[in-house]
């Protein structure tokens, strides 16, 4: 079985990508970065997803981030914009981006495949139902690539680390779809950019994933405080 | 004045990078990141370095590396191999390595640019009389360039974080003549890969900064077990 890190936040993309990851057949160990961000509540989730499946030796690394000031994701005083449709989402990068995040969180998980022998890294990223964050599109991901060709031991070595991102041209729809299919526990995910009892209904992220599931046929199990 | 954010270990080769970056009129911000390393001397004497050139806002981040256990700059269960002269460094990546250290730095001083508008990140890496690591060597750099352009908000809107390595191509001995040249507190710094009272003049670091004080002919001022 070929080792992969998967990065696992807790929320829906990222936890049907390692029901993906899983139905391949690798042995999978889950990192979550614990960034400083807004609410704990995608922690708990990723928690309880890597027990859904029974996974032993789910990583979580602390980083903190408070400097990174800018972002709502970590700024209590940036507030997370409201919308009142997902047709809006994705003409600019909004104040949620945080930044390099996606860069940092490949370099750490690089670093924890070569600590455990891993060849492989999994990221739930999207580049098409996605809020715009540069390092979500494929041409961030073939430039890191490269990166990790040049500048590990592992690629120094003639192996390689490849980074799957095996949902990124999917529509948010067919990835609802897919988690279906895999089984995946999508009703203890959390993507709400707040955090609070129940899901806003209202952010950049809660919209994306209600339009996913409406588009997929499917109902979406956590509860909102409103469902556009 | 441009603003640069100066990743400083504390070390000789970052102090350097850094009198270099002030001497070409940056307005510099020096980030330091406490990964769970062997030992805090290495942080004391980057808070001394900042002090020394009275810089405010000297940004010092957690990230807890310790599930990184392989490395020897991390895990005390992992030695610190001590050899016997300086020309037997480089020859492979020892132990010492820690995975994918320099891009996770990059990673994040580049978040930490678009944080605070920088447009330039200095780092003190080098490629010659070096420990042998990948992520010293100028591919990597190049490869990571890339990543930046394509994979940040600061690189999509045009403009761009610029790495620079200004000490990349030069000889320990050039380091430490440059550092002369700039009135770096070399004093002040840590290179010792092991935390005793005095530096060890036996690691990988050790008999590569005594050497280049040697070859420099100027006298290394902090105080060594061993000199060789």
């Amino acid at each position: 079985m070929q080792r992969a890190v998967v990065l696992l936040s807790g929320g829906l993309d990222s936890t049907v990508t390692l029901a993906h990851a899983i139905s391949q057949g690798h042995l999978v160990m889950p990192l979550t970065i614990r960034y400083g961000q807004r609410h704990e509540r995608e922690l708990c989730s990723a928690k309880e997803v890597a027990k859904f499946y029974d996974l032993k030796g789910h990583v979580v690394i602390d980083l903190d981030l408070k400097a990174f000031s800018t972002s709502a994701l970590i700024s209590r005083s940036v507030p997370v914009p409201e919308r009142t449709g997902a047709e809006e989402i994705g003409a600019d990068i909004p104040p949620t981006y945080v930044p390099a995040r996606n860069i940092i969180f490949l370099s750490i998980a690089a670093g924890l495949c070569e600590t455990l022998g891993a060849d492989r890294i999994f990221i739930g990223a999207n580049s098409l139902d996605y809020s715009g964050y540069p390092d979500c599109r494929p041409e961030f991901f073939k430039a890191f690539q490269e990166v990790l060709e040049v500048g590990t031991k592992t690629g120094v070595e003639g192996r390689s680390i490849k980074v799957e991102a095996p949902i990124l041209f999917l529509t948010k729809a067919e990835i609802v779809k897919l988690g279906k299919r895999l089984g995946a526990p999508m009703h203890l995910t959390w993507s709400c950019y707040k955090g609070g009892a129940l899901a806003c209904g209202r952010c950049d992220s809660c919209l994306l994933r209600l339009k996913g599931f409406r588009e997929a046929g499917f109902e979406d199990e956590i509860a909102y405080e409103v469902r556009t």
